[in-house]
């Protein structure tokens, strides 16, 4: 459709990223017109700077890390370093594969696509490229961006956020990691794995500090074990040039020197000059309100998200737009459950789960109401034959439903899709301890798990 | 427990591979005096011969490829080829350590163990070493050998068993594989990675021809995109030795020459010469005929595992071992679905389903009845990052449950955890596109077959 002063599109959407195109295309599917406004590229910080091209990353280390061990398996196989290059050249192929089946998907729906930096100029409008797109409704999907500290400047060279890592022109021989959630030990692993020194700096007692605390004390085992330092409980201080590289100060006062800095403290809302506070649009800390419809206070917009103060997960911002578009269409969507999320850590080993931690399930049905298991991978044969160790903990609430799966070991984010399942509805332990698992599989490890919480355990001990 | 002329036990068992000693760790968690019978080592084929050392193999499989390939992935790496003592010595060690671990499991619990070769001697009784067992109940649980066909004979040299491959202390330069089925296609693949010319032979129309159609067709496709060679739909007729190997001859009259034949053309009952028939056990073609309860014509004797004409697989196996136990000990277990039990293909990309064929299914919902939907890996994220190609096809009754789900794609196999709860919680398609898969998770792409089946596709055209 195309736009002249007259139009009103039903939804005119700012930010073609995750949550923005999945409203898009749903809103499109149900027959609304939409108009898409996106300054850079469709599919956002997901699919150009963060999912996809970090887990790129990550594959290129797991074959770094098999060519470097295969004599532990019996193949003859050496690991001569790391191709840069040519590292980039496979990650910027699997971006532009998924970039180009996207934009196809968006043409060929009825979607009117305009490449721009949008502004919203009123609850019902975006200006864009000095034209107004109007819209019985605005979705407001802006994303984020990397965060700094004060005082601390990202130059790009040596200090560097997670945008500028994708793209380094090298392994840095050495690298600090500012920050032990989900970026930061994604890129240490990452960079392990290509052969530099990594030392991650985390303020909070553990690497990974919203999963259950026996996620972080496995995932720290394992970090440890193959050689990744880090520094728990100590908040950066300062850092300062050297001559070849960075040295940071903590505040219990001990000093870290490497020749690159990745600053992983985690993305904000871009919020700031857009014309939301003009239109009268809440925030708090920056990120945009809005009710469990994703509705903002404005009643002609709405917001999904990396800009809400949701779970930035792509996934999050897929349902998000679902809902909205759905939510406009006329359907009823139900609010998201955020506890059953699927969360994937993709750092080696993985760290995966879904539902609550065993202190919050403490919390919200009292401590003597809480059973957990934890299964070890010891027991099962796929994970030994991948040579990973790790754990499956259930958390369970006494003779009722499994509310938390919390897991580490390589390869086991894709365990979360039947984890997923079984938090959302509601499983009891017996009734996944009755199904039968393929074996060797690492799934079965679910199903063992499983059973031995149901009482009958197969392959590990009363 | 000892064992004198007046120990009655509750259950004797006879065969500790996974249907006897799954049964015999339930048995002895409810209560029962168990004796546990096996003339080699516990754990039987599954451990020893079967799932596990084969799965190590195309680890190692995996591990050469991965090698090869590193410069697709901007990895300096190489590979030079297999060392086929560390081969066994990787594959040996992964054994070794679960059958450690499930010789300690047994000892924990209260079961007798024997080894020695047994033989029904009654009704309830079997003899070992001289000696006598009676139990109130006997359970047959002699598994299966491979199998040959007239004519063939199996040198242990030329001419192979899968026993035999699994020990061979070379890579063979080229070798013809008898067989399209699980087995044939698993060596195929290890011995294509390892760096063999592989032929295969299959006298039905496709490989895996128990896996649904379409299954078959994208595992050849993948199979000669990666160089092995294959004949469908022609039988073996004979085979020959030449001067340096193998020449085998087919009944459409080709003939291929290769330094070694794998006879992979099935496995067959143990059933002979145990005194089942002189017990009055009914047999047919070899196998033990049990009802739905595992329990044969003789009221005191049951059979589970490959020795019963279900489906040969471990995870069976353990689900059968389990029900007797269950049902002994006074529980009232309920019948395996065996259409619901997950199936898996280990080869290179990997085949995984759970349900019925689409074919199954419209014999039994009639042909207008049945829905199908294919969702292309090339639209998944992290199929993509790890460069494999393939399918998920759902087969769903007409505006009802999901009845069957076929997958082919390195990895998949760990997907069938979640397809199994679908199948056997009777989803509908709505019911799983409502809830929300982690991306980028290869386990997203089974999120997204749902929505699209479910009439709202995300990242898939309508």
């Amino acid at each position: 459709m195309a736009n002249d002063a007259s139009t009103v599109f039903d939804l005119v959407i700012l930010g073609g990223g995750s949550g923005g195109y999945a409203a898009a295309l749903r809103a499109s599917q149900l027959g609304l017109d939409v108009a898409l406004i996106e300054k850079n590229k469709l599919g956002g910080t997901c699919l150009h700077q963060g999912c996809i091209p970090t887990k790129a990353l990550l594959h290129a280390g797991e074959i770094a890390d098999a060519a470097r061990e295969g004599a532990e398996f019996g193949v003859r196989s050496t690991f001569d370093g790391i191709d840069i290059a040519g590292v980039h050249k496979y990650k910027d192929g699997v971006v532009s594969g998924l970039y180009k089946g996207l934009q196809g998907l968006v043409a060929s729906r009825k979607i009117t696509y305009v490449e721009g930096e949008g502004r919203l100029s009123s609850p019902t409008s975006v200006d864009v490229n000095g034209q107004r797109y109007n819209g019985r409704h605005v979705l407001l999907a802006t994303g984020s961006v990397p965060r700094s500290l004060p005082g601390l400047t990202i130059d790009g060279d040596r200090i560097i956020s997670s945008d500028h890592a994708l793209v380094l022109d090298r392994v840095p021989k050495s690298a600090i990691v500012l920050g032990g959630g989900v970026i930061g030990v994604e890129f240490a692993s990452v960079w392990k794995s290509f052969g530099a020194e990594v030392t991650i700096v985390e303020g909070l007692p553990h690497l990974v500090p919203v999963e259950d605390e026996n996620s972080s004390k496995l995932l720290e085992r394992a970090f440890r074990k193959r050689g990744i330092t880090f520094s728990l409980g100590s908040f950066f201080q300062g850092a300062e040039y050297t001559d070849d590289g960075v040295r940071v100060t903590l505040d219990n006062g001990k000093t870290f020197e490497a020749e690159v800095l990745l600053v992983a403290i985690g993305r904000g809302p871009v919020s700031q000059g857009l014309g939301y506070e003009e239109a009268g649009v809440a925030t708090e800390r920056g990120f945009v309100q809005v009710d469990e419809y994703c509705q903002t206070n404005v009643p002609t917009i709405s917001a999904v998200g990396d800009l809400i103060p949701t779970l930035q997960l792509a996934h999050v911002g897929f349902a998000e737009g679902i809902l909205v578009a759905e939510r406009l269409a006329g359907l009823s969507p139900v609010p998201i459950d955020y506890d059953g999320v699927p969360r994937v850590t993709y750092c080696h080993p993985e760290v995966a789960s879904v539902g609550v931690t065993e202190a919050r399930a403490k919390e919200l049905y009292g401590a003597d109401q809480v059973v957990t298991l934890k299964y070890n991978l010891g027991g099962n044969g796929k994970s030994k034959i991948l040579k990973t160790a790790g754990e499956i903990k259930l958390v369970q609430v006494r003779d009722g439903a499994v509310v938390g799966v919390h897991m580490v070991g390589d390869r086991l984010g894709e365990q979360v899709g039947e984890a997923q399942l079984i938090y959302n509805w509601e499983a009891l332990p017996a009734e996944v301890a009755q199904l039968i698992h393929a074996h060797p599989t690492q799934n079965e490890a679910l199903g063992e798990a499983h059973l031995a919480l149901a009482g009958k355990p197969l392959h590990s001990h009363d």
